[in-house]
């Protein structure tokens, strides 16, 4: 294990390093003309840092130029944001290949030159699963006397702009073993078990060693798949349904390259695990001197699975049953002896690489060790140029702000962390490597963790997930942010206005409290428990119920459609840019937390309002009872109302660093309580919704997955005492975050 | 739950009680009185913690009276101490007995007369394994013919005091099911694996139902029992050999009551898990709402257990055997069919049962949200005045004085929490679940943990295990105070002029980094990885070599035993409350902390030393490295380093709050880095040294339950993968803990 430059904590004085065997020397000589430079730098930021330091807490600095929030607002740049979204989407950025690198290492070029204190590139070594360029996956239909196959399947989706190249976007479902696998198709609806179970009484034979052809929906990919190995088929084939993905009202509208829409070739790309993270470091970090588990016990899907277009899905049951349409219950052979089979070829590959995440790191003048961090990924399963490059390249353009900031004198109060995360889509690594290396810290010092994943699903309206903390935060940033629609002032205006659910009956924008668990936020809020929020444009559900938008993880995400259906003018990257970089300027400066303890409480109360809807019968019957977390939730309630009506009585709050600390250290770790409480103990962590690579559930409430996990809980009898053991969990936890609240706060006697 | 007066919180405002359903309006009225004396004595004690607060960190106020050391050092009464040691011990105090609450009230009583902010009581219902009184346990020699009893063992220790009740003190093991048992007897030695292995050689008949009968020593009871139930036995009899309780030279000396040895009538009481809390809730406490798990998977003794006295041991087998002494390999009965054999009686009651801790607080004036906490337990297996008596007594005099100087206007920086805690004995459990109910508020917000069990088991020397980081704390403490000890002017020189260990070579008196798991310590320390620290006076080990006073969890641990051998005229009392009072006073009002990270990173490379040699013949051959630990020692090495530099280059320390504060929380947190290493993912933590209820293993060495478990993991080749395991985490959390010290230390590139 090698330590590099630790720069920034270089400021204040040298810092011994360590450097082990190979490439010492090579390496000090570089050293020592580096370290040189950094020491100058070091001495006037550690000049000016202390003296900020000197002047107190909670007083800024007078400032004749622009201040921050202007500063972005004004700066944000469209020719900046689109030259970035361009180049990042050039190629596709998969995780582990050639391209995936160069990304990063562009990246960190980027971000150096945007003059932050330190930008570092985070290499993790893990499990990845790529498809095979050279000999892509296919489906095909054979003949069973001659062996010659009367159908094949489109190895790559077609290119239908001059600029798409997409014979280099292999379309493969991550982490299927390669295989080959000859049998009949059954087509298993979305392949949930009612649809098997249903499908089953109509059957005359035996579903063993069948070829499962599934729709996308409902149920994960992994359930799919789970489900599939379940009931004894030997493969799975998944087809996005277009009446699905481009809603049923569409089917005669204009596709790709003439809309948004799905064309029939597109194909989607997901991944099949349960978990996040490397699959061979489950809870530790894939750093070089990292266990890994025995291979055996990976947690991986044991059949080959392809994803293959509507186009194919249908043109593979036409040939093999004359049927015009794929329907469920349609078998291509019902065990009387057809004279065509299907063969699936998968030839993916699953080996461990190196993937690269970016760090860049502005250091706190009076709080360095408090941390804002804001955070997307770079990889990518196509072009990518919605998912990931629109929030890619707006991170960058943030990083280009505040690196102007800083250059101009303004150091933030507390210390800003850019992130930009490799490898996500496989299984979310990049960010949960990095959270599991950095626990100790993050847990102890990370204020809030600010994502965006993409940015314009669509241009109707803002879509928000977020910590009940932030919520009030973002408000505020969104009142500061010229709205890109016409008719609305600010963007507050504009999500107050189009809340896009028809059940929202508040004045307030809508914000959602279940994050899900298909984003680089995972790890930090809910193994460490750090308040989160994450963010995009998106279309107007009224108007469209896809799940997504169409062309997500196909190879027609591209710049082209970007910018012409996704996000016209880029209008949506300009006010994003705003948005998140107000928001991570106001946490990282102003001297109390923007964090409001009173919207976490409330959301919890409305949590239980729903666990006690959704357990009503039990409670009745199964001496089942919620006082203790009914008990929990008051006690929470009140010592919220106390700690705010005592912050809003001090006077002296913004003069006293310390006690003004202890208000931020109370309001930081309160979301520290409800890390892990939806994992019964002894119990792994599985993505929890069951939709990894879905959209957010439609349910918006606080602490949405134990409410799910309960609920799931309840299936069967014998988890009632489960369910009282997560209910005494509960508890213990929402009283835990009640006594934080508190200056000592050690529970009392009953 | 419910929430009872959070009168210190209510200093400041008030607070909204939460009492549900029954007797609300008979609390209203006590609460409407006693919330209006607290609400003028909360606004006077307001009123000068904020003027406190307001006169910034780091400087005390002027005062004329004593300053708090030498307040302490001069105010340690004799007299206190002795009159709670006698009313303490005057009464066996189990846990879950009349007499256990009556001592926690006693204490609370006490305590609150002390004038502190706050005493509360917080039970727990837990399982207890306890005596029965009215059935004692006993083991008989029968006539197999009669069916009639020829001998019996003593139901109780016999009296050798006229103030003596032993027929109050049921020996018992605890944990031991109820049962009776009768077979042939086999006397196993200690009972280890090789001991009952090498005398399988020569038996030339089945061990399965057979009676063992064992000496304490070497393994723990525990493992002694399950190595008794692994090879068949029905029963285990435990029995002190008085060459190892008592010393091999001490044969001919006297006994107590005559000396403070063991007399052949003393029976030592142990109990029986391995693991520690209350059996029923692991990991999660046992308030009112809890979880408990279902009985059936309770890892609870399956067969009968009693420890008995030298005495019985001799004559059972003299009169099965005619031999004259009980003696390794020695059996009843080959199975040729004698005409007697052992009937073994155990009436032991497994019951839930309200236990009780007393938790007394002093509220921080600057850093309320500080915690210096203190503890030690109240409940007794005998009357247990060495053990807990003599340092609850001690305990209850630091309160005494904390409450007289914080009424003569004293109040400290940080919180004070002095903790007495019930039900150690049977498992750690009053302290355990306690700190998992407040483990959040714990892991934030404690500074250190000071723990004594008792304070004399000897008058020689100072005896302390603690974590490197408070070394230099108790040093300063030990320096304060008077010697007890003539030719000494400190504690301090006493301390190091008497390691009390031959290979000790260092100027400095001995600090032991090894706790062992059998203090109430073992919850804050291992768990939560709060800075700890143990004491205790003890015997010249060169003279007496017994693993613990010989009368240790006898019926003769009495209040005559202690003034009269253990600690004539309560010396060690006397200047064990100045020590901890002093170590606590300056942990709470320093306003650096004195944590002193090198000497965590010097403990923690000689930690790598040892695991070093321990593993140097696997490094050679089983491709196993230590690179990655090796790296980390020293990158934490170099992190101490710079960060006392630092410390000591920065004039303004003091005068700047955040710095401060910043300096203080690296510290406070360092240790937290090193929680739960020693148990590998996905396992359980049980007892590390296997010697619960024993004395600290003779290592010193920091992590020394690490090395350990990675010792007792080489033993088998099938486990180098998870050596391999240990040995990568190893190395990410001395990593964590090196990077944790700088400001911002976020794991850079390689």
């Amino acid at each position: 294990m090698m330590r590099g430059f630790d720069t920034i904590e270089s400021m204040n004085a040298d810092e011994v390093l360590v450097k082990r065997k190979r490439g010492t020397k090579r390496y000090m000589v570089a050293a020592a003309v580096i370290g040189g430079l950094f020491f100058i730098v070091g001495i006037m930021i550690g000049y000016f840092s202390h003296k900020a330091e000197a002047e107190g807490a909670g007083r800024q600095k007078p400032n004749k130029r622009l201040e921050p929030d202007e500063f972005i607002i004004e700066k944000v740049s469209k020719e900046f944001l689109d030259s970035k979204l361009r180049m990042f989407s050039s190629k596709p950025r998969l995780a582990g290949t050639k391209a995936g690198t160069e990304i990063a290492e562009t990246i960190k070029s980027l971000w150096s030159e945007s003059g932050l204190d330190e930008v570092h590139m985070k290499t993790y070594n893990v499990l990845l699963s790529l498809p095979n360029a050279s000999e892509p996956n296919m489906v095909e239909v054979i003949n069973k006397t001659t062996g010659e196959p009367v159908f094949t399947s489109q190895l790559y989706e077609a290119a239908l702009r001059p600029e798409d190249n997409t014979t280099l976007i292999v379309p493969f479902a991550a982490y299927s073993p390669a295989g080959i696998v000859e049998g009949n198709i059954v087509h298993v609806n979305y392949g949930t078990t009612e649809n098997i179970e249903s499908m089953l009484q109509n059957l005359t034979f035996d579903l063993t060693g069948t070829i499962f052809l599934a729709k996308y929906g409902q149920i994960s990919p992994k359930q799919k798949v789970q489900n599939a190995e379940l009931y004894g088929a030997s493969a799975l084939l998944l087809y996005p349904d277009l009446a699905d993905t481009n809603g049923r009202d569409n089917a005669n509208e204009k596709v790709y390259p003439d809309s948004w829409l799905m064309p029939d070739s597109g194909v989607r790309r997901e991944m099949l695990l349960d978990k996040y993270g490397d699959p061979d470091t489950p809870n530790y970090p894939s750093t070089e001197y990292a266990h890994y588990i025995n291979p055996e016990t990976r947690n991986l899907p044991k059949i080959p699975c392809q994803p293959i277009s509507y186009h194919d899905a249908v043109s593979l049951l036409e040939v093999l049953t004359g049927s015009a349409a794929p329907q469920y219950g349609v078998v291509s052979d019902n065990g009387n002896g057809s004279a065509l089979e299907v063969r699936v070829t998968v030839n993916n590959i699953l080996q461990r690489r190196p993937i690269h995440n970016v760090i860049g790191i502005i250091k706190g003048s009076i709080e360095p060790d408090r941390f804002i961090l804001l955070g997307g990924h770079h990889d990518s399963w196509t072009y990518g140029a919605v998912d990931p490059h629109s929030a890619s390249a707006v991170l960058s353009q943030i990083v280009h702000l505040f690196g102007q900031l800083l250059q101009s004198g303004h150091r933030p109060r507390r210390t800003l962390v850019f992130c930009s995360w490799d490898a996500k889509e496989p299984a979310i690594i990049g960010s949960t490597e990095w959270v599991e290396e950095n626990e100790k810290l993050l847990s102890e010092r990370a204020v809030a963790y600010l994502n965006a994943d993409l940015i314009a699903g669509g241009h109707f309206t803002l879509s928000v997930k977020a910590s009940p903390l932030l919520q009030d935060a973002l408000f505020t940033a969104a009142k500061r942010v010229p709205s890109h629609v016409e008719n609305y002032k600010t963007l507050y205006d504009l999500w107050a206005a189009r809340p896009n659910d028809e059940s929202w009956n508040s004045q307030e924008p809508k914000v959602s409290y279940a994050f899900g668990s298909d984003g680089d936020y995972v790890s930090f809020h809910e193994n460490v428990g750090i308040s989160s929020a994450d963010f995009s444009f998106t279309y107007e559900k009224k108007k469209f119920q896809g799940a997504n938008y169409p062309l997500h993880h196909t190879a027609y995400d591209t710049y082209y459609l970007y910018k012409q259906f996704q996000d016209p003018n880029l209008a949506c990257m300009e006010a994003g840019a705003r948005f998140w970089g107000i928001l991570a300027n106001n946490l990282a400066n102003a001297p109390l937390l923007p964090l409001r303890a009173s919207r976490l409480s409330s959301a919890v109360s409305a949590f239980l309002d729903a666990l006690t809807l959704e357990l009503q019968d039990m409670l009745d019957t199964d001496s089942i009872t919620l006082d203790a977390v009914i008990s929990a939730v008051r006690n929470f309630s009140d010592a919220t109302s106390k700690l705010e009506h005592d912050m809003n009585d001090s006077p002296e709050l913004t003069a006293n660093p310390l006690m003004l600390r202890r208000y931020n250290d109370k309001l930081m770790l309160l979301e520290r309580a409800f890390t892990h409480i939806n994992i019964l103990p002894g119990k792994e962590f599985v993505f929890r919704d069951g939709t990894p690579g879905q959209d957010v559930s439609p349910e918006d409430i606080y602490l949405y997955d134990i409410l799910n996990t309960v609920t799931d809980m309840t299936h069967g009898p014998e988890q009632i005492e489960q369910l009282k053991e997560q209910i005494s969990v509960i508890a213990l936890k929402v009283q835990s975050a009640a006594d934080s609240l508190y200056d000592i706060g050690l529970i009392k006697e009953k």
